[in-house]
């Protein structure tokens, strides 16, 4: 199976629009200082959304799931949704793309030395918009591979999952190993030996009409695909059950497929070196993307 | 009992040094590109060193242990130690202290965006220094207080705790819960609930003069102060075991301290809201640390 090139590739035409603490930047000087927390211990929070049509597309829930990973680092936010909304905006408008990709990063910001968090420390605002391009159509006809990884995901007792934090080197050297691999991506395990994610996705399986999906408690961040994939299932009348399964169900499984942001959904074909069902993407992971496009199309009056 | 402030508080008369890439730069302009994958995921290393008498102490320990975390991370540094050396001599006569805390970051560098490590890569070298004043002597004299920490040690399968890394999430929040709590710090339990250290420390306790400290197998980063310490207690006919323990041979041991190159030996006293042994530091510290700084005076000539 081929191996899919990253969809960015620092181009030297790639157009970027960047604000920090609310003022446009040029990516040559979108800098940040070396004392900031976020650049010292990965100390920071962000989110990672993309526009339809120009439009934001579940914006807000992005943003709740922002406060939400800010709450568990005890980050006490001195701004509001509506000032982070009207920045993005700010930053969408100077960019002039109908499909963009944003990153919103908070940092808690620049302190003295030391790892413990100070008090009174001003959060630095990152918000970074590009061009988002559409996205390889192999990925989508002829699905992509994954390997079970031998990084295990970070227990939900050291670092949460569920935070989306600037420490990210355990998907980082999960998508590296798979890299070196020739997949597209690494699926982790929990110390259980549970599936949990992809490096920057959910996983799901197919198995007799039935979809499953990891529950959250195996160790995942709750993706804002997946949970509006399980309420668009449900309403479709097909049945959803969030429960822990292991590579050996994946490997069974009649179909599977990842969802993310970015990516939508992507059907997964191959597990290591076994193909999943037929090895080409299934007729409920087409049936499922057909609805979730319809649901973006609705939202965004693409 | 008190809480230690941290020697590092951002005083505005605070004199750094800091080098970025080889070039001397100052606080102000200490800055990184928000394209920096140590910023973006905390995909970076670093080693904290410091000087006395102006020599920087086992400089070649630390440097080895950085070489270490890179070649565990996939990074593959394109610099010798002795260039590294170099640099960091540089930004020490700049500084112009006897003793100096040194922080050497190299980050995988700037890429595109996407978590997958891109092939060609810059790294980016920072090296920071700063006047270290003397730490508060009742560290020392009367001891400090840690609570056992609610938040997890990282599994070694998910981000190996051998890598001094940019993730630090992990002891930030441990330390931060040890502090709203009115302790000096927060020693980490594994999955096995055996201690493993302290948030940027060894953890050692003595019970019928034998000194024991966790293995590096309970998923602890090998300290150069906890190795030099293991090699000055033999010398001195000291008996040491390296061996897994738990919260309660804590409570229960005669004495305990920590170990940190920054901070040398601190004598644990207190565990939650329980003394350990007679509430104060004990003949088997005061000793120890006595052999310690003595190593200290014959390597650096004071």
């Amino acid at each position: 199976m081929e191996s899919a090139p990253p969809p960015f590739e620092n181009k030297s035409e790639d157009k970027f629009a960047i604000s920090i603490n609310g003022k446009l930047t040029k990516k040559e000087d979108a800098r940040i200082s070396i004392f900031d927390r976020g650049f010292l211990y990965g100390d920071s929070v962000y989110e990672v959304c993309r526009t339809y049509n120009g439009v934001p597309f579940l914006l807000e829930e992005h943003l709740a799931r922002l406060w939400h990973s800010a709450l568990k680092l005890d980050f006490i936010f001195d701004f509001t949704p509506e000032f982070l909304t009207r920045q993005i905006n700010n930053v969408l408008g100077e960019l002039g793309e109908e499909s963009a990709y944003i990153r919103i990063i908070i940092t808690r910001g620049e302190g003295p030395l030391g790892i413990i968090p100070p008090k009174d420390i001003k959060h630095n605002i990152i918000i970074l918009a590009k061009h988002w391009p559409p996205n390889p159509t192999h990925w989508y006809e002829k699905g992509v591979s994954v390997i079970i990884s031998k990084v295990e995901r970070v227990a939900p007792l050291a670092i949460d999952p569920n935070v989306k934090s600037g420490n990210y080197l355990n998907s980082v050297m999960a998508i590296h190993n798979a890299k070196k691999e020739g997949a597209f991506d690494a699926v982790m395990l929990n110390r259980e030996g549970f599936i949990t994610e992809g490096s920057t996705n959910n996983i799901w399986i197919v198995k007799n009409n039935v979809l499953y999906t990891p529950p959250l408690l195996a160790g995942i961040l709750e993706g804002i695909t997946r949970k509006t994939l399980i309420l668009l299932a449900k309403k479709n009348n097909l049945n959803v059950i969030q429960e822990n399964f292991t590579p050996n169900d994946l490997i069974n499984a009649d179909e599977a497929f990842l969802t993310a942001t970015t990516k939508e959904l992507v059907p997964i074909v191959q597990v290591d070196s076994t193909p999943i069902g037929l090895g080409t993407p299934g007729p409920m992971y087409k049936k499922l993307h057909q609805i979730y496009k319809s649901f973006v199309k609705e939202k965004t009056n693409i």
